[in-house]
């Protein structure tokens, strides 16, 4: 007779599973992609090291989809805020400041998502996932040149200056090893944010914020 | 007697050395890092592939010398662009499009430094080197905030924007993966770094261009 996996089996197979998933989201969140050992994983999940590989072909395999969940999770915040009954430019305004507030309340995973020198594989995710970002914002550029909140304009490069600005710009106070999360506590958020969105608004419209 | 190195072994030594450069140089140029194989390298430079590894620990060492000798070349000539009887404005300006330029003449050496997806070694390097970038942008910034040509603003955080807009703009277009460097050949190259730049200005000044 064939060996046929239980329902209870494939349960537990799933929880395992979830718990690898919780307990290496947590360590990069806490220290980045670098610092998240697979022994300190199975550590926190409660299973052996072994388990983790019958889970996952490789650590890069399983940082890829943590890389994944986690930037489609931001992917999908932006989504909403660009959603209501505002005016376009409102929404995208709206949109990139959720993006940088929600990266600077938990910066040490937004520099692992955003910035963190990571290998060519989930680098290549990180092309994608900002191809991602650029093609909501371009939607929103083309909406608020329809409802006359933008000027003409070539929304499709806009939305990439856009992407690269507000990424840039908070690569340097995300950084635990470039300027350092030590002087994160000490900036002051909100008036990064809106210089931040002062310079992505008057990029787009030309007008003085 | 202790065995020394004579004059003519020291020149041989660091002639077949620069052989190496160039010829690594040459294959990234043409097809970005992960294209440069240490094997068709060793065959342009008319060395065994030992030989190399005489010169340079690793393939890692040998391409973190040409990221940094390409980048600080690329860097360079965006300092250059920055000195001049010009106000500040202008001379951002020109460095700005002479950054886009050079990038857009050489594509698949500017998606190498800038975007290709690389070691976390280089990707290390990369960060320093958009600091770098940034930096001389903000020296010029400020300088425009004191002659007049720009209003008052966060002269850093507007440097880490323009960095990032001017990146990640060119990503799309010098990209052999993404978009594709097919379509290259048929984008108005001049309509780009203009609608680049004018975003860029538009970011610091909020002055429709």
């Amino acid at each position: 007779m064939a060996y046929r996996e239980t329902e209870k089996m494939r349960q537990r197979k799933a929880q395992a599973r979830q718990r690898i998933i919780d307990s290496a989201w947590a360590c990069v969140a806490s220290g980045g992609f670098r610092n998240a050992r697979i022994t300190r994983i199975a550590g926190l999940a409660g299973v052996a090291t072994g388990t983790i590989y019958r889970h996952f072909e490789s650590r890069e395999d399983l940082f890829a989809e943590i890389f994944r969940t986690a930037t489609q999770r931001e992917v999908d915040k932006v989504a909403e805020a660009l959603h209501g009954p505002a005016d376009a430019a409102a929404r995208l305004e709206a949109a990139l400041r959720r993006f940088a507030e929600r990266a600077l309340r938990a910066p040490t995973m937004a520099w692992a998502l955003i910035a963190e020198p990571v290998d060519p594989q989930l680098e290549e995710e990180r092309l994608l996932y900002r191809r991602a970002y650029a093609e909501l914002f371009e939607t929103a550029i083309r909406e608020g040149i329809e409802d006359g909140s933008f000027p003409d304009q070539d929304a499709r490069l806009s939305s990439t200056c856009l992407v690269g600005a507000i990424a840039e710009s908070l690569v340097g106070p995300l950084s635990p090893t470039l300027s350092g999360q030590a002087t994160l506590a000490n900036i002051d958020k909100k008036r990064l944010v809106d210089t931040l969105l002062a310079f992505c608004l008057q990029g787009l419209t030309g007008t003085r914020r």
